[in-house]
């Protein structure tokens, strides 16, 4: 179990792979209910600038969550996120994988504190996708 | 169809609400691999400061997405976030709605524009759950 | 296999059971988009004369239609149906089943027949949910 | 909110488009329990007429539900169905969307009146997949 | 309904086929969590002895379980597994059925017996994918 | 990464808990197929001695596989299964984990070896329900 203090600023954690299937997309717009047709409507994306259906950008910080260490860490809470910039289209087929930097911590007493982690997502060319600054209030170690 | 142009600044959207079933922890828990023990394990949720599992950030940010009239808006791409706060927990059993607010808009050309959204998540109780600036890269009028 | 020729009009097939689950009907509106407040705003639905979320109509048939012996039949076509009439709710916990008669069949040459089916559904408390004439294309026995 | 004072006989509404997928037809097949071997096995339906696996009747219709402004329109229940007939294969990858003209309104009285909605599901290229007759009861306007 | 007096040693059902696509994959990946790269890394699982993604055995073993008659059976209870070898790869697009010959029955008492099944999975061109020996508990005839 | 040489006999890894839910029932019946109404009849599973609808074996297997930490396992493949003995429910609401010795390492040469482990899968109450001897084929540290 990783606590407030087992983090270190500085330290990356790059996270194994996850294909990005046309069955996520489906499955995404149905849970979110987000039905974009740049997302879902195979005619009308091959006509914007993309040329084809693209992941929703909630689909891929999803996918990525889940390709973090979540479990092994001794999380209080989800504190909040700050700047995520969604930078490049993640394609069907594409696979996906998470740098995650330490960049930060804040001790707030007895709880815990929140550690910042700033959060690239990352193809299989090594084209980035989405940059995030995640905030996780992380427990002391008792 | 929703264009740059018809986005003005103060108004306000508030969406149609959705109940967060356990049926939907435990499909975001599957489709993001998510397994934090506060979203689905029982015992162990009961042990924390909220007496019970509650639902991952990203699941309720992923719902209000589809509450928010996407496909009425001339999306061009998701542009990014800023300040996203969880600011409360959603219970199984939550019903939650957005309200959007237009506080910004910066047009960048001729593609279109970023329309900056003030977001609140809010439950039943009208307690509010998330706080985020979501920032949309919306098309001109043709 | 059941053929064209084995279908005797009058008989009557009765199904096993499915409890309308909770879960089943997030995922029927999550996989249809159809996201109606009476489906799925356990708030919305208390207000109205039903008093609690009810299953979709077509939700109700789909899993009907997955109750009757599908498989068994050899089908060519689904031809189509008429007079489908929702006569009572499906609420969360109800079982349903179907009960299937057939009352016509109509020979259309070398590829088989038309074979109609009147399809009752019914909750564990004998209520008629669905009234439904189903006709359904079977080929002959070669 | 779309009344019952406001449908105008006539009226065409034209839906945005879904891409039918194949995860879609497994998903549907798992939610229905129709395990046709038309719909998910690819060997089976590679020797019908069809060539290969094409989408169960009820999904089409499914999702044609969804495409519908179900959550703009005042809806009290879901009536039912006449006519439906399918007329033609939704194949892997087609993309649909629906026609849908107001033809009937009747008052029934205080509570509100049924609107009958002629249903043309279409694919992308303009080829009738699914007609129906559809009956829905719509509040009045207070 | 088959009951314990109506299962024959050395009778062979052999089942109705279901083709595993990459949605089944990602469907089951989810719902076991289960996420081994092998299965759902494209770029990983490229670089394999199998050059490919393929299915989980737990995934062809559980559809292995929906293709066989159970409803039909009078079961009990599942009462386990033996020697259960995976000997061949599921790949995506594969259509896998199943081959179960009763080899033993054994009288329990008044509650009904256990019958031991030889369940062979086999893909579209014969190939041996798993091998099982399969034991439920099936009710007396009343 | 755990290669075949960091495998210790009588070494016992201890899971998280996942909670089992009837949306996990209801999940896995649709994606398995099997709709033994023991897993999906609500009316008819309060007739039989478990008294409510009980979670499938395979779902209980399916779900433990996901708690072993398979990502940390340098696994070529899936060997097989010995002695699986399902020996008791698991009841909707139950939570369940994996306990999991190394029982036995047999080298296989060049490509890696054979692990043996030891199953016991059981639930917040330390009763058993699942005892199962797992073959994993491990490749060596290279």
């Amino acid at each position: 179990m990783q606590y407030f203090e087992d983090f270190k600023e500085g330290e990356v954690f790059v996270s194994r792979g996850r294909t990005i299937t046309e069955a996520d997309i489906v499955n995404f717009a149905m849970f979110s209910g987000d039905w974009y047709p740049l997302h879902i409507d195979k005619e009308w994306a091959s006509k914007t600038p993309f040329g084809e259906r693209i992941a929703h950008g909630l689909l891929v910080m999803s996918a990525a969550s889940g390709l973090m260490p979540v479990t092994e860490m001794a999380i209080v809470a989800f504190y909040g996120m700050d700047k995520v910039r969604f930078v490049g289209p993640t394609r069907i087929g594409d696979t996906i994988r998470v740098e995650a930097e330490t960049v930060e911590k804040k001790d707030k007493g007895e709880l815990g504190g929140v550690v910042t982690i700033q959060q690239k997502i990352k193809n299989q060319r090594d084209e980035e996708l989405v940059l995030a600054t995640i905030k996780i209030f992380i427990a002391h170690k008792k």
